[in-house]
């Protein structure tokens, strides 16, 4: 088992990998201190190939566990959907002791750390993701999030989990979409914290590379290792955490304004990058090679084509971010592979300007 | 002005207690750092006294300002209501920069402090008591709370706010009745940490020592340092914040098992407190002459009278209580005046035959 541990003072915890953990978890929890009960959240597609594996595993131990789903996709991440999640947990007798567990992607992390944060007025819970893209980002961190019909994750609390448990063959069930997914969102880590990382998984025939076992584990752990100490350094997300969001300002736009489905979070982030690789080198900020090198990188994903929306909408998009501060676009760029800096002064045509590489 | 510190490293805040600050507050906070707009959250029947006054001297000072209200009541403190403060928050333009004004009692503090811990995962607010209970119990310590069908506070962060504020002029229009429940509280810190503070407002006439301005205002600051000293000591109610909870156990079950409007929160309190003594004098903890002592304080008050719910309803609500740990009670009893301890192993027995006293 290899270990990462996020570094938060008392609320520090650690990122255990480890290969078949979803059938030991049971046993290495079994004498875990102050949990009266635990509860796993899931979904109902993931119930039948993990959650009963759990569960059974947990009560076979002696542990007062029981499950409960949420549904698939965004419509989980509603007001009305956590108020029926807290009086399930009520109805299943959770106290303050009750530990729960998010075994799904991230909008199970995303509703279970909320609920988690606000039940009973906080109650511990753990991250047991099923996606790569929940194993190396949104698992860890504690950012949890709910949707209002105004927009996504417009509530919810920074709230760090009690640990992150990551099983690697719960990939191999994962679509390979999800997988590209995931692996664009660890290229952003090599861009934006390690040059060598991006060099090692972005060499050779991607996206092949993903079905590298050894190659995926140990990519896994680097990039958490990059998430943890980011995170340590900057938990509230006043300076340094903005540089996580590489690619997200102009990928959350395509998000928004595509219909859903169109584009996985990873596919618009990669878009996105492209984008922020193309201002970054325009403003002289990376060279040709290293811009031709990223490009190169991002058009091997074979991402899913999509219809640009209109540039106006793209801008207001961005400038509604909640991420801004009175209206000063925190833009990220690369001051070179390897080396994130934030922008306060991009200009509109900036932006539109980068929009010609899609 | 006195000012009076909660201790708690990057979160610490200050108690800032001065007649008339509801007229200086936006002049001293004119120039409040990382503040894009501001927004007074208060209910109807507070808005001519005192939400117009503040929204006005906002706004002359040339700060964004503006006003919303929740209904009066607990009503306010549920999930569809705090569901509809956020929308309401989106259309004000409030973003991540805003400070939240919580100008009320105990149900707009803790629908404005879970709001805020919780809008674009967490934003700024202020606590602005207008009741004697909310001035030196509820705005401190960043407990807030929201109600499901099931029961009170069931849902809710510890959250702290950016200040205090204290102004004892706005309780010349505030009931007698509300008063006296604040008073009890006032009490229960002397019973619990200060024995001559007890002794020092329970001497004399009561309560209309509520009406000598400098006994009050110092009886405030002195609650509010015995508060401040708690929540710095044990944030998060792992060990010392219990012994606030005196008379607060058996206080709450009277709440909960009586009519809406019957017994006021520091009522039931005090109710709490006379069985709690009374316990701790059974028990050998307290002499004779202090347990007269308590009583003859608390029966001062003139409190109103109630019928005493059923026995065994009284024990279920109690053994159902939120802050139980693996149906463990810890129940506060006091080891002489001033000195609150906690015990985990009282029966229904003691807790039946304190009844005797109401």
């Amino acid at each position: 088992m290899q270990s990462i541990t996020v570094n938060l003072k008392q609320r520090s915890y650690s990122i255990d990998i480890e290969r078949g953990a979803i059938s030991t978890f049971a046993d290495r929890h079994s004498k875990m201190d102050q949990v009266s009960r635990w509860m796993i959240i899931t979904q109902p597609n993931l119930v039948d190939d993990y959650g009963t594996l759990l569960l059974m595993s947990m009560k076979k131990v002696g542990l007062p566990c029981d499950l409960i789903t949420v549904p698939c996709g965004e419509s989980a991440k509603s007001i009305s959907q956590i108020e029926k999640l807290y009086r399930q947990l009520l109805s299943n007798n959770c106290d303050r002791n009750t530990l729960l567990i998010a075994l799904g992607g991230g909008v199970v992390g995303d509703v279970t750390g909320f609920v988690a944060s606000t039940y009973m007025r906080g109650i511990k819970y753990i991250q047991f993701p099923t996606t790569l893209l929940a194993m190396i980002d949104s698992s860890i961190g504690g950012k949890t999030g709910v949707n209002l019909l105004e927009g996504k994750n417009l509530v919810g609390a920074i709230y760090q989990p009690k640990k992150v448990i990551i099983d690697p063959n719960l990939l191999d069930t994962l679509p390979k979409r999800e997988k590209v997914s995931g692996f664009a969102e660890m290229l952003k880590y090599g861009l934006i914290r390690d040059k060598e990382f991006f060099r090692k998984i972005s060499d050779g025939s991607l996206p092949n590379n993903l079905n590298d076992e050894s190659l995926l584990e140990e990519s896994i752990a680097r990039s958490c290792k990059i998430k943890a100490n980011i995170v340590a350094t900057d938990e509230y997300e006043s300076g340094l955490r903005r540089i996580l969001n590489f690619g997200h300002t102009i990928g959350h736009a395509f998000e928004t304004l595509t219909n859903d489905g169109v584009l996985r979070h990873g596919e618009a982030v990669a878009y996105g990058m492209l984008c922020s690789g193309y201002i970054s080198f325009k403003k002289g900020l990376i060279s040709k090679s290293e811009w031709n090198e990223i490009e190169g990188t991002l058009r091997k994903l074979s991402l899913p084509k999509f219809d640009i929306p209109d540039h106006d909408e793209i801008l207001k998009t961005i400038r509604h971010d909640k991420k801004n501060y009175e209206g000063k676009l925190h833009f990220v760029l690369l001051d070179g592979i390897g080396n994130a800096i934030t922008n306060d002064s991009l200009s509109d045509q900036d932006i539109v300007q980068s929009l010609e590489v899609l």
